[in-house]
């Protein structure tokens, strides 16, 4: 037996990811180190098998259940690959289309759907300390329900964004950088330059920059974090990152400037985010009902944001990180100057020469959600890839 | 081999069910006592498989079609589950994206939807004299379709919910109090009591209460249904009611009093439904498209509605209920005073007493769903239930 | 061994069809002979497994991903039966839902949708010169994702109509015609009248008539185009046509007479559409964003439209077809006087003579796209319908 697994399972050999087993997935900085490296181990596992026509199929039957309280397409498909992978039947819950406006609390719908199913997946990143908060309700509901005998399992919750952090994006994006530099051996002292970058729209999600300064700080990278003043992050972040990378050997620092930033940066990250302290304030005017306040704030903001169009990720710019040559990261969709609006985060011949890495980038998300979910759910995660090798059932019968 | 189906396969064995083969499930009165009683062995079949991770899929392939004409949560989860769990995959049909506004024919889009189908679940509620008929239509259509070989199999219509009954609902309801009173055989001379109850919303469904004494009067209960004067509801099912508790050794009793019915009651079931006659009038205006009656007709609805805010389901009138303790249903969700509403059908407190049941009581509809199916098309139910748990093939794999 | 598929697999070792592994199906008219007889060989062969209860699966997972464009019902269900049937989960891809309206590029949608997607299948109509454009945009994409390596298989694109063809549909109809006179090799020197007919509506797409005349000009038939002046088709596919019926020793004509088209015709398929004229004109307008430019047009349509009611299947014109019985053909929902509408493009009693015939040609159509992506994915289809038949997997399990 060649036993392209073999790899795999001695890495997670090596790793104590445990506690995993029934858990859910809010925030990365919840999870060990080993938890994280687990992940990772179990994406490119299972990557590895389907990229082989082995099927790694664990669920005969099973629903995954997704709530999209905002617009996605990529976590979107990446949630569903990630299921059907496994074996599980997206069902989404349109909010529109269900009784959830009848004043239902979220405990009972928690409950009502999830009779059979393994996965709950979430998107709320709309309004500072709400998304997240959703999310733990969610499980604290189906965990009752489990304990209590309503539910024949507890579902397994996947963070696909919150108000904190997009755990699924940035740890795709982590691991294509691994992929990329060769190995997570290779990166420390390597420096990651996490900027802002103008966007004619001025509301964009906090959790990819804070995401990123929470996971890239792990593995003694030097993370740069640069944004003009006043677009601030959540402070509780920033202290996740500083003290990741004290214990990781790393470091993490801020800065005002784009230039700072990328000079002799390896990796850049230019994405546009709203300031903290204004979505804060925009939360705040929503729970009052207040959209005259918050049509108010916009224009603030919108007039804030036009102060900075040279926050942009440049040709020039790029020319002066190591070797002019820094892998260009982004969430995607970017603005791309002249061709999404006219001026953005990024010039378009930078966003083109980038255009596959980027592409790449994207490609590891349903597969870090497919390991969250593995390994939430999988007792014994070396012998079910074992189990799943041996068994050898194609993905596409007699393919060749 | 330990044998986990025998004593379902046993109960079957005194049944005689053999015209479900092939059938399709409208109204539970229009089942025979046997029949009712082999969907309720059959979805505690299921459900011990899928708890034992065996998995009862039977088919490889094939469509679950879904109809929703008003919104649904549970309604909806639960019929993608038990087509999940049987091996269908859901398609719904959102008549907003579909080419029916066209004025095509119910007769045709019963046919086009059709082709791999083996279930269509249909819920239409809204107008008296519209929903059943509906579904009439679509097996009408669907029978002659197989008959001049249109089709290649005949769909199953799950009634997911009508303007005369919500059978998918009072069977879950069923079964539930079936557990929870330890056997059908205890049920005789038990109280059930069928209340409206107050909600600031004015126009639920009736199919829910008529549901109710339509199926609970078949098991030898005392069955009453309170209402205030003018809340009736169908003249028909009433007399099914009659019919049945003549038959079973029940009674059937009607009152305008909440505390007479939950005086010594058992079980106590209050809800919130519009009056018949108010809802035949509405069919009538929208019939002729007179939107402005409609809303008139509403305005006199809600005044009828407040003078009733008395209807409650509060602590003191659980008191008089048998030991102070009659199990409490829902269909949910329910209108709790000061939690969805300011006055509505239940307490907080005693709806909060009731919440693990009341989710258990949910439960069981997936499972219902899944046994008319699994009746309708499996030729020897006893001998596929064996099949499956000789089969044993995992729900998951390599669950511990 | 009975050998079911011998025939099919005999039919298909006599051509030649290997070009279309790992493509795509966008116009019939691109396709050789051999290829179109690939299709309708592997449509039945898959019909028969099914008819047989025989699985066709031959995915163990992986996605079909949807985009409609245009409103659907039967070719949505159609797509959805057939990736069911050969074991792929439709993910529809709503635009609304989506964040492609932040100016996202094709190229970056076609991707991130297609890391685990083996078939799209694309409906975009709706505009001249944009449907079937788009559809090339999105194929470029995925061949350069998997060229570059982003994407592990190229998926497959399915037309499912766009400005110039209907493919699926016309093929469906196509194979509906062949099974009714009982083999290709009947067809020659059939007359198939394709006519315009009224219908209140003005704008129907011209990829069916289109379709028609480029797909069946190719079986030595004698086609006739006919329509009021003003309703021409794009000139192109009456080239196409003309081209298909010199090689096929077939004829195509055109006349402006309904009365001429129908006289002595084995078949007729009158259905409304909109001149190709006006749809340019239209597009024009819609790219400089001049809505009342196109309502205004609209009016002109209507009024043009409204000079041409006599174009309609009467029971009259049916009786000077070949025996008075000519094959009616179509692409559903029809117009039908006094059903749908007062005036439109058939009688009742003509259609609903034909209605079982018509049921039947549209139950070709999921057939039709399961066959086209069985031929772009499956390496040697006869040796894998010979597998699917010796594997024998049931589609149900014990069915009787």
């Amino acid at each position: 037996m060649s036993g392209i697994m073999e790899k795999y399972i001695e890495k997670l050999d090596t790793l104590d990811f445990e506690k995993m087993l029934g858990g859910d997935f809010f925030l990365t900085w919840e999870k060990t180190d080993d938890e994280i490296a687990a992940v990772f181990a179990v994406a490119d596992a299972l990557r590895c098998l389907r990229e082989n026509n082995i099927s790694p199929k664990i669920f005969d039957s099973g629903l995954g259940v997704s709530i999209f309280r905002d617009n996605s397409t990529r976590t979107r498909f990446s949630f569903a690959s990630a299921c059907n992978l496994l074996g599980l039947e997206v069902q989404d819950l349109d909010e529109k289309k269900s009784q959830i406006a009848h004043g239902e609390t979220v405990r009972e719908t928690a409950n009502m759907i999830s009779f059979m199913a393994d996965v709950i997946g979430i998107r709320d990143d709309m309004y500072i300390g709400k998304g997240n908060k959703y999310m733990h309700d969610v499980v604290d509901a189906v965990t009752e329900g489990r304990r209590d005998g309503v539910l024949d399992q507890k579902p397994t919750l996947v963070n696909l964004q919150c108000d904190i952090d997009h755990p699924t994006q940035c740890m795709a994006d982590m691991l294509h950088i691994i992929h990329e530099f060769g190995g997570v051996e290779n990166l420390k002292g390597k420096k990651i330059a996490m900027s802002w970058a103008y966007s004619p729209s001025y509301g964009k999600p906090l959790s990819v920059p804070q995401g990123v300064i929470g996971l890239m700080t792990r593995f003694g990278m030097d993370v740069v974090l640069a944004h003009p003043e006043g677009y601030e992050v959540m402070p509780e972040v920033e202290e996740v990152a500083r003290r990741n990378a004290a214990k990781s050997g790393g470091s993490f620092l801020k800065t005002n400037s784009m230039a700072e930033a990328f000079a002799g940066a390896d990796i850049v990250y230019p994405k546009s985010w709203a300031p903290y302290a204004a979505m804060e304030k925009r939360t705040e005017l929503y729970g009052k009902g207040d959209f005259a306040g918050i049509d108010a704030l916009e224009q603030v903001l919108l007039a804030q944001n036009a102060e900075h169009k040279d926050w942009c990720c440049t040709e020039e710019l790029m020319k002066t990180t190591r070797g002019g040559e820094a892998l260009y990261l982004h969430c995607l969709p970017a603005d791309i100057n002249d061709v999404s609006c006219k001026d953005g985060e990024v010039e378009a011949s930078v966003f083109d020469r980038y255009r596959v890495p980027l592409y790449k980038q994207a490609s590891f998300k349903p597969y870090i959600i497919a390991a969250m979910i593995f390994l939430a759910k999988v007792k014994d995660p070396q012998a079910m890839l074992k189990a799943l090798e041996e068994r050898g059932a194609a993905r596409q019968m007699l393919k060749l």
